[in-house]
This record gives C-alpha cells, structure tokens and sequence, in this order.
C-alpha cells in the first residue's frame, strides 16, 4: 500500500516534469504547466521583502537578492526572466533596492539589475527581453581600462524611476539615472539614455521623441 | 517481468528528461534530444490548421491559438519561442491568422503576436530573437493614457507580410503593417516601421536603405 | 539493499532536476544548480579543443563544432547560448576556429556564429543575448537572390577580433570583419558594423563614436 503510494506520488512528479506533459493532450498539458507555475511561485514568494496577492512568477527565473524586493499584486513576471539585486560586488557593499507596483507585466528574459534603485509603478506592460539597469561596470575612467571590466567597482549615474502606466516594448533597454515618466510608450529595441516626459512616445537608439500623446 | 518493463519505461523517460542526458556521451545527447524534438513536434502538430510535411518544432515553445497557424512543410520553429494568435483579449474578439510557407525557419526565442495577420512567405530565414506584431496596446490617443497598458483595447494597423526568400538577423523586430518585399535582407537589430521594397538590404533604428541588391 | 540504493540514486537524479527543486529552500536549490552545472561542465568538457580551469558552462548551451573551440581560465558561458562553428555547410566546407582567453564572461542566451575565426581576448565581459558572427548567408548578389537564404553558400567578410579588457552590454550585435580594441566600451543594443578604436565607447544601430577614455 505505501509503495503503491510512493509510486503514484512518483509518477505525478514525473508527469509533472516537462517530459511527462507529452502524456497528455496540449489543453491539460497547459493546466499542468499553470499548476507548475503557482507551486513555484508559492515555494519562491517567502523570500521576497514583500510579495502581494495573485502575483505569478513563470518558471524559471533567475533571482538575487529576493530580500530587497518588494512585488505589489497582480504582477507576472516571465520566464526565463534575471532580477538581480546586488548587496555586495567585488568587496563594495551596496543597497538596492527593487519596487514593483501592481498590475505590472515583466515580458520573458527580461534582466532587471540593481544596486541603487529601480521603481516600477503600477500598470507597467513590458515587453520581452527588457534590460534594465542602474549600474555599470566602472565609469569608464582611464584608471579602471587596465582592470578586467568584470572586477571594476559598480557605479550607479542614479536611480531609475518608471512611473504608471508606461509600456515598454521588446527588447528596449533603459540605462541608469532615468525617469520615464507617466503614461509614456518606449518602442521595441530602443535604447533610453535620458529622462522620457509624461505621456512621450520614443523610439531609436538612442532613443528619440516620435510624439507626444495629446 | 511487468515490474522490470515498467522499470524499464521509466527508466526511459527519465534518461530522456534532460538531467539524464548526462549519461551519455554528448554525440548520444543530441540524437535524444532529436528524438524528444520530433515527439514533441507529433504531440503538438494536430493542434495547428495545417501542419506540413517534415516541419519540426524545437522543445519547448508556447504557442496561443493553434487553431489560427498554418504551417507549411521542412519550417523549423526555435526553442522557447513564443507564437500568439488571439481571438479574444479584454472582451474584443479577432480573427487572427498566421500562414507560414514552406522551408520557413523561425530562429530561437522569437515572438510572434498576432490578431489580424501574419503572412511569411517560402525560405524566410529569421535569426533568434526576433519580434513580428500586427498588434499594439492601444492606439496612442489621449482617451487610452490613463487605461492601464495591459487592459487598453488591441489595434492593428494592418497585417504583417513577408514576401519569399526575405533573411531576417537576430533580434530584429517587424511591426504593425509593414510589408517585406521579396529577397529583401534586414540587418540584425533593426526596427522596421515601413515598408520595404523587394531585394532591398536595411538596417538600424529605423530602419533605414542601406542599398537595393542590383 | 541494492534495491533501496536504487531508489536513493533514482530520488537524488529526481530531485536534482528542475521539478524536483521546490522540494528544498531556496538557498539549498541554488546550491543543487550549481553542483547541477559542475556535473554538466565536466560532461562538456572534453567534447572542446581546450577547456581551462575553472570555466563553467551553464546548462543548457547549445554547441556545435566544440573540436574547433578553445577556451581558456576562469570562462563562464551563459545559459541558454549558442556557440556554433561550422566545418560544413551546404557542402561548403570551412576551418573555423573560436579562441575565448582568460576571466571571459559570455551573457545568457549569446549567439555566436563561425565560419572563419572569432578571438575572444582576455578579460572580456558580454551582457546577455549578444551576437558574434563572422559570416552572412550569402554575399547579397543578384545570383543568389532567387536561392533561399539558407540554402545560400556561407561567406565572411573577415574574423572577428575581439582585445582586452572590452566590455559589451545586452543585446549587441557585432558584425563580420570587425576588429574592436583593448578596452573598448560597446554599449546596449548596439550593431559594431566598423573597426572600434582602443579605449573608445560606441553606441547606437549603426555604431557612433561616443567617446575615447582620456
């Protein structure tokens, strides 16, 4: 009877595992995946500064510094996704700080990297493949040329801010010390080096002002 | 003997799960990774329109409305590629469609999204990464501004077309509307917002003619 | 005995993989992936013409030509990269050869393509999703439009070189033939399609001079 048991609890995780969800047709094989995804997001809610209610996060992901992260509810953040908040770097100590709002949308493989501040507020749709940072490997001095760029202090220009209700396309990086403001829409690919007015829309690299919505 | 051919099974699907490859030497893993390619492709081909002959989809992809994808024969589909066709989103519906031709490869990690249509041609070679939407979040108006991104009404501006034998480079986006002339080449990383003309070479963003091919 | 040393082994492959990690803290998991990735660097390991100590490869890459790959010390590759060197192709044959030096950091989800020569120096670091090539499908002629692009012959127009101490952000693009100097700076999302000076930062799609660290 207990064997019978192990072997059933077995078989559902291996069904469960990605493998496994050929044995079923694509419809269920969705639901399995779903199921997945809220055990994991349950196992990996507690270690987050704050993480609200039916927020999901879409096996895997890629996180560091949980504890200096706070997710408001109803927030997706998808797969394949890297959050990274560093608290120390090559012997610096630092304090990120990482805010979500609610009802914000982090697109698959989207990289957010922190050792200042990142604020996303409420409403934010983000593409796929987002890079956001508030840090550089060095500041690019002619002292630092002869260190390996991967053990050159962390520097931050300062934070970035991105306020409601902004959309955010594929691929669109925003670089450090940038304040995207209200309601604004960052097209794909576009590389934002500078603060971006309430309700702009941009695209380019560097990023340009196409219009802004009146 | 019923034991040992259920050990035996399980066995099986257990080398096949990825961790177990590591059993094998590296040559061997790729074999069995085809051969989980190609279930994989049988277990999904029946939810697609027209699925052709020799067409293979690289484990594993996320795929909305099946039902709206006509796939033609030898077209490769990337790994963790994401191909969307909604036919409902925020209580509007669509009649989305995606018709690829045939000798089609879609590399890995690209998103295509879709609620009015797709349209790629025979021998589209496409990098990784690439994003094709007939579709934004909205429409830019001043109405929609303080409508969360995610909850604004889908709109096309028109479909997407992609004529034969047009190459496309890694990380490339195709947006709303545009039409790709036959054998045209668009250079990685660009945007295209307009149309581009047949044998044309483009590149940046936007995109911009770099030469036509004479 | 035998057979509950059977069921140990079996339930530790289990745990280890993916599904089987919200089995433990998340502290204890990230230790599992990292002994996963030993287990999976040392099965790599060999299949290259050189691997150096203490480099690392996090799974899952994807390798093609590995006899054609040197890496050198202290090497991360990214999970989820493509590194190819192609020795055939169409029935073309070629000699590829790809030379990473010392303390080289490859992104997650990289992409580099071989036909001729890619050389990596030392120090390099590559944010995630870069692609490196040295070859196109074919040479944009006349006679090869009518080809389908991936069935046109594979031609570079030089190697790729790499110095130094360079630093490439996210989502780069560095193009056939471009030689970039000791401790150059290669901002997010940038396509190099030209030689980039020593000491020089670029950015934009093309690549633009931003300036020379003085």
């Amino acid at each position: 009877m207990k064997i019978l048991l192990h072997k059933i609890i077995h078989l559902i995780v291996l069904l469960i595992s990605h493998i496994g969800l050929v044995l079923f047709p694509y419809s269920v094989a969705e639901r399995i995946k779903l199921f997945k995804r809220q055990i994991y997001t349950y196992w990996l809610a507690p270690n987050f500064r704050k993480f609200g209610k039916l927020s999901m996060i879409h096996y895997p992901v890629c996180l560091l510094g949980c504890k200096y992260i706070s997710i408001g509810e109803k927030v997706g953040i998808g797969t394949r996704s890297v959050i990274t908040a560093w608290d120390n770097y090559e012997g610096d100590t630092f304090s990120p700080e990482i805010t979500i709002g609610n009802n914000v949308w982090i697109g698959d493989e989207s990289h957010i990297t922190v050792i200042n501040s990142v604020k996303i507020g409420n409403n934010v749709l983000m593409g796929k493949k987002i890079t956001i940072t508030d840090n550089s490997h060095g500041n690019n001095t002619l002292e630092e040329v002869n260190t390996a760029p991967n053990k050159r202090q962390l520097y931050s220009k300062g934070p970035v801010i991105i306020e409601d209700n902004v959309w955010i396309g594929d691929k669109a990086t925003i670089l450090p010390g940038v304040h995207i403001g209200y309601g604004a829409v960052i097209a794909a690919n576009t590389v934002v080096t500078k603060d971006v007015p309430t309700m702009a829309i941009v695209g380019g690299n560097p990023a340009r002002l196409i219009k802004i919505i009146e």
